[in-house]
């Protein structure tokens, strides 16, 4: 039976980072990394295997930063486990001091009547279901995207952009709604512009065909038809182990963690989609899931494996990502109006519009638009949405240095930001300052 | 004699966020602002006036921001002031409450022998100047650029732009010697692939021709022909004024000040360039003069005009910039290796680099680098130096809120960085992480 100091289970992100932060920390202990897959997914590039990728190949997470750090890959599926041994699906076992499980999270198949028919797909992070899946939607033309959060219109935006007649359905009333109404807007007028359909504030009744996908039925009875549906409504934990394990767990919210993400059993922590997690502002749980946030897990886990070296700052999950549609990217981190309001926040907001190109004349120019949420009584920013140019990727990741060292408006009005006329915003219309500039005139008043 | 609340001299971007950030608090005062321009320059667009704008006119600071504050513009040249009156130029008197002197720097012309030949230009904020200045170098060929800092690169990265044969003339070992010498390495070598020359290390000790320029010889005896000769050597504060009303300043730091920019006169301001500043770490003398310290200021100042209502948390001037360089984008803030070893700071450095898109065969992909100081003993983050594509111009800021927030590497290490495959690194390998953690590792080593 071979034998590891440690045992990471899951090839994904959350399973890297680990595996990296624990050799870095902890440079003699002997590392393995246990996945079925032989290729893993890098799961934020799939929607773009479908247009911009030339194959599915292309999106393939390197192992390089595996072999560099000298952890072994053993490709082969867990089943069970006793005490520090793990049974594997080719009945050899493997022993640990510390395990890891970094599982992940599947595709959700809602409920719906007819979704078993030849020519439905979930957005899985599966290279060979994602090559039959891309062969398919090459020899189609009609697609049906059930669901309008962020995989469902990167996915529309990349079929539209091969040229496929795309109609997204979203049950919610506005698309992307993990941002606010404004933003999911935008996101429709862009994707129909791109010559795709949106329907909002509906769901689907069932999918039609015989053997096959013909098309789908609305609630309301209305019928489009199509060749093929991609049902992108969420994705859930992977709790299969951690049943088998005899870890406690909670179905749909994830394998059980405290702080420092180590589950019931004290030799075995749970890090990425298949932990369970709790929201940065309100503490309730939270069903985010990110790679951001699963890799911050995972660095954590890998420098704390076998003592607390890294004391954890945060609680929970901030939920900071970003997208682009067309040619305009979103993002978000923290809390939006929507969330405040459902939570019972008390908030004042400041909104900031800007060209990020000073003077505007300037090449590369777009406008950004900035909404900030900040706590009415403690002034701490609670919550920032951007909308422009690729800069906004970068833009929330400032943001979310903000709101996790709880800055308030005044922080914020007297930060000294640098700007280039070729990179960012003029320094007197930075969109960040105004948006605070907004919100303080709202308490001055 | 008319009468104000609150008078601004200097029309530049300290003067401007000054003067909303006074209307946005104080709306009921009355507000001019007076300035000797009718049209100023946005000052950090002024190298782009020579290729990449059409035009001079396309720089101007718009007056729209004043405007829609309902702030007064004035423009006529202050001569003196009596207790709280203005003197203006036309005789004319002006009341005030509160004086905020926003007057700024002018270029350096160093003493070299020569210097007062026609072809010999500065780089001025002055729009009549800059359109003599391009008009004539339209007209020639062959141009000399004295100084190597960052308005002295991007003047010649604009030339090169336009075709001229250009040739930098930097003392010191390096070009930008902001950053450490790496950067400036780089730097030399855009421009010498676009064509360019520079020459480093060696100062000039005479600009040739009878009454116009045919050339400058090196402290070494070479010489250099050329049509045009634009000196970039830095700027002082403009002290005339200060001087005139009889308030404290140090020749070539500034108008002194204390942490909220008030004057030796207590109903005095002074903001931006002809403010004396002091570093944010060593909190020695600091030359440094960018507008995104003048807003801050400003910001500060226009809120606090009437009784402190804006706690400054920061000391000191942080120094955060970027450029842009052919294709790649430079920016620092907060301490480089250069400055930690002058000013005996110890320190850990952290280097990654990463490519800004994943997979890496997405559009757009450049490679991004990322130098980062640690204090050896704190952890704090100390400074940060990146070079890349153009998200490094708000990458470079979050890293300006990371070390305003005093936040270390473990800080860093467990942070909730949003990804996305069309906008930055892959989660992996974010830059600003595994810098992070490249430090880490020399501490457990």
């Amino acid at each position: 039976m071979k034998k590891y100091d440690i045992i990471i289970v899951g090839g994904g992100p959350a399973g890297v980072s680990c595996g990296i932060s624990a050799k870095n920390t902890y440079p003699d202990k002997k590392i393995a990394l246990v996945r079925k897959e032989t290729t893993p997914m890098i799961p934020c590039g799939i929607p773009y295997v479908f247009s911009t990728l030339k194959e599915v190949n292309d999106n393939i997470l390197p192992d390089a930063p595996l072999a560099a750090n000298k952890i072994e890959i053993i490709t082969e599926e867990v089943v069970g486990r006793t005490d520090h041994k793990l049974l594997l699906a080719d009945n050899s076992e493997l022993e640990f001091e510390k395990l890891v499980l970094a599982v992940g999270s599947k595709a959700v198949m809602p409920p719906i009547e007819g979704a078993d028919k030849e020519g439905v797909f979930l957005v899985r992070k599966d290279k060979d279901y994602l090559e039959e899946m891309k062969s398919k939607i090459n020899k189609i033309q009609k697609v049906v995207i059930l669901g309008g959060g962020y995989i469902g219109i990167e996915v529309a935006d990349e079929l539209l952009k091969g040229g496929k007649d795309v109609t997204v359905i979203e049950m919610m009333n506005t698309l992307l709604p993990t941002m606010d109404e404004e933003f999911g807007e935008k996101i429709k007028s862009i994707i129909e512009e791109n010559g795709g359909k949106t329907i909002t504030g509906k769901s689907v009744k069932r999918i039609l065909g015989n053997k096959t996908v013909t098309g789908v039925e609305l609630n309301d009875g209305v019928i489009i038809n199509c060749d093929l549906v991609i049902v992108s409504c969420g994705y859930k934990p992977n709790l299969e182990l951690a049943k088998n394990f005899g870890l406690v767990f909670e179905e749909g919210k994830g394998i059980l963690v405290d702080d420092y993400l180590r589950t019931s059993d004290k030799d075995i922590f749970a890090i990425g989609d298949c932990a369970a997690k709790y929201d940065f502002f309100t503490g309730e749980s939270s069903n985010i899931m990110l790679a951001s946030t699963a890799m911050a897990e995972g660095r954590l886990v890998g420098t704390n494996l076998y003592s607390i070296k890294v004391i954890r700052k945060y609680q929970g999950v901030l939920g900071s990502f970003a997208t682009k549609i067309g040619k305009t990217s979103f993002a978000v981190s923290g809390i939006t109006e929507k969330r405040a309001k459902a939570h019972g926040l008390e908030y004042v907001v400041g909104v900031a519009k800007a060209i990020d190109r000073h003077p505007g004349k300037l090449p590369g120019a777009s406008e950004v638009t900035i909404k900030l949420l900040f706590s009415t009584y403690s002034h701490h920013l609670l919550g920032a949405q951007i909308m422009g140019g690729d800069s906004v990727g970068e833009l929330i990741n400032m943001m979310s240095v903000m709101i996790l060292n709880k800055m308030t408006d005044m922080d914020i009005d007297t930060l000294q930001i640098g700007t280039h006329p070729l990179l960012t915003a003029s320094p007197v219309v930075y969109p960040v300052i105004t948006a605070t500039v907004d919100a303080i005139k709202k308490w001055y008043k």
